[in-house]
């Protein structure tokens, strides 16, 4: 089998670097070139962080010519949200399925990159999110609703975090939302004697924000029913947790003729 | 709409019993008639267990004179497995859909009443386990296992429990089993200092089974990858749990046409 | 060694009931006889839940006529808090250390009570929570206080509870708050963007009620440490719970020569 | 009041760079000098990793050097086990009160140097271990298990750990040991259907070794009593867990007039 040839676009940020890894690390990739907004024709190997891993990857600053050099299959952008629109046009003029992780896609550019996707005939996808284990959680969290319509969300996290609740536990009460029937939980006569203390009320459903140092991020959806509680758990410590979901786009993108967004949709 | 009109075989079990709760208090449900070893020609409310809930309901003892005399559209058959295959021939005879709750079926068996519920044109669902909660935790742990393969379980009972590890411990690993390639997980050199440490292992996977005393039945499917896990949990205190599950299965054998066994096929 | 001759007094309460079992299992325990509202003269044995369990043990209305007739060394109370003080004074009287269950004493009552007891040099405990599990739970919270200040505490019951946060939920925190300084946990410029996401308040520790179907009574006390969480967990299923504390009050009870206000105050 | 003065040894390793840290964040504490294995003269700040900190403190190579010309409260020793022993005679020649993180001591070091301590009047403090969340835990299950002698232990660490189960585990279970009395837990006629999946066997507890990707280091102590169970659960993240013990053993070295080993025996 051929290897997927892949470009990394951001290869220095955070989930860059992560990919870059991931991308070297994994038998089946092949890193062909990197995009960066600087070091134009220096190598991968020679910046900082880089070295000693066997990395001779030329580095451009301008996508189009980066393509026009070499053949890839698969871009994976890591950039900035003000960069994914255009990237994800150079790509496709190139033949290159985009996956790209930036988010502020509007509905407008998310529909005109589906048209020119299934146009060009190439798989794309884009995802705010890569942590596979979350969305999961939520993909599972939605079904169980389903059958188990009494639920309650716990998040914690490290005690830096500003807003509460996150915005994970938000769009995981937004899914269930959807599959259930609006229902008021708990006793219809319960009070709170300590204002706060059942939590965020989100259409009958409550959401519980934990802020303790220790803590990374972590959820917990609890389903009641008669006798039996089913519960639902994702616990992350790391942002290296987001590379499997990269990888399993990257291989999804290759079997794809059109766009699609949120890799929830791409999870059986 | 139309009520459901039900008949429940085998009310005085402890699964009947329930049974019997669920169907008096679920709006769309009637119960018509039950079919009972005994008391023929008296009324459900005569029963010890079942006065003061208003169950004016005749008892039968003979299925065949029961829907003579009573229009059906579900059959619940909580008695044991000697009865479950005649029970469900005399429903279809007379164009009732069973729900059938025993063990003991041989594939045989399951072949040939699935031959004969789809010439009536009948739905039918024969359940060995109606725990809701748990068939979704199985479900949900064969679907994470295509996304992250490496994983354990850990099962808790009550100390009175002679088997170890429990047979949903062992089914959920077979239904992982089928979906991940095989796999040695750990550090290849690990070693146990103290025999067992490292629990049961089932193509790879290790099942750990905790028995103490103050625990009912309880089970964690625990999916490790890179910077996360995943945790699905499923806490059963009581029988009752079952009911979900036996309503669940009455409503969608109304919609089936052939004959479906195990209630997680019904799971979408 | 001698056995512990024992009286109980409301027997056939929910845990009368359980405190008979109890005592009648434990070897080194004899139950005497019982104090009942009525069936004088009668045998334990003779009432509806107790046959068959060889329970050749009389029945008295009149706890002196009890104490006049048998050799006791405990009384075990668990009647009405009406009775709760006759019957230690009556108790102490005639020599025999109480354990006593129930709640409504007031100050003036435990300290007359405690020089009563010292005077006559017995020992005597009044336990209006005999959930050892639960107590072990407040104490090694107040213990690990010192240590990693920041805590939060998520109670969880089922959704026919009125009140939030539990009673248990609130002498925790009120155990912590004695023992720690004053202090503002999270982040300083936290926000809730949804009212009540990050719990009741309870002078700086926050407070999380989750009420749901298939919970009985559960608490989680979390301490949060750079790098490090510390949880303590307490799951109760059923009132034979407090089984244990009752054997350990007795246990101690023959070892005191003063009264003891709280289970928490005998456990090292 | 005065600040505590003290000298960190080892100021380079991973936990000496931490120890670093907190000792500068700390109000009550003062950093007077360093000793290392080499970098004579030259100041804190001008090593990789300590620049930017404000940390204008002498390093030393010599020890006796150190304590001369810096008046010190306090050794912080986090350096190799061949050092220990020696560190701590010129700690006790200078009337400094050493706080040692290194193992490998015997026993007649131990007893000898205690010896040495006594006659000084000063306090000293070996800890094999820092983490303090892990020795509450530790604590609090053997306090425990004197009124739930039932329990089991479930340890959790990254797939990469060669050994099982786990060093704190089998401390945890020796220490148990300890109070309870020795009792077989589970069913007397339990029956393993698939070898190891009850665990390893310590005097009749059983522990169960998970090993994930994801996870860290993990561990929870479960007792089981009729109707309900006990859990403490210890989750470590990151080596900066270890400093609260640190910063405990510095305040409590200062009151001490003996040696003291292990990080237990400064917990009340």
């Amino acid at each position: 089998m051929n290897k997927v040839k892949i470009v990394i676009a951001g290869p220095r940020g955070n989930m860059g670097k992560e990919a870059v890894k991931m991308v070297a690390k994994t038998e089946q990739f092949e890193l062909v070139a990197v995009v960066d907004s600087k070091h134009e024709g220096m190598k991968l190997e020679d910046l900082e962080g880089f070295s000693g891993l066997g990395l001779d990857v030329p580095i451009y600053t301008d996508m189009t010519a980066c393509f026009t050099e070499h053949n890839a299959d698969v871009l994976i952008d890591l950039t900035a949200p003000a960069y994914g629109r255009k990237h994800m046009e150079i790509a496709f003029e190139h033949g290159v399925r985009p996956v790209v992780g930036t988010t502020g896609f509007s509905e407008e550019d998310i529909t005109s990159l589906r048209t020119l996707a299934e146009k060009k005939g190439l798989g794309a996808i884009i995802a705010p999110n890569f942590a596979i284990g979350a969305i999961l959680m939520m993909k599972f969290a939605q079904m169980a609703a389903n059958y188990l319509p009494d639920v309650e969300i716990i998040e914690r996290h490290h005690d830096r975090k500003l807003d509460a609740p996150s915005g994970t536990a938000v769009k995981t009460a937004e899914l269930i939302a959807q599959v259930r029937e609006a229902k008021q939980q708990g006793h219809p006569d319960e009070r709170e004697d300590m204002a706060g203390a059942r939590g965020a009320d989100f259409e009958g459903m409550k959401i519980h924000s934990v802020r303790l140092p220790g803590l990374v991020a972590h959820q917990e959806v609890i389903f009641g029913g008669i006798g039996q509680t089913l519960t639902i758990r994702h616990d992350s410590i790391d942002r290296t947790s987001f590379m499997p979901g990269v990888k399993l786009a990257v291989e999804t993108v290759l079997k794809l003729d059109t766009l699609v967004y949120g890799l929830e949709h791409i999870i059986e």
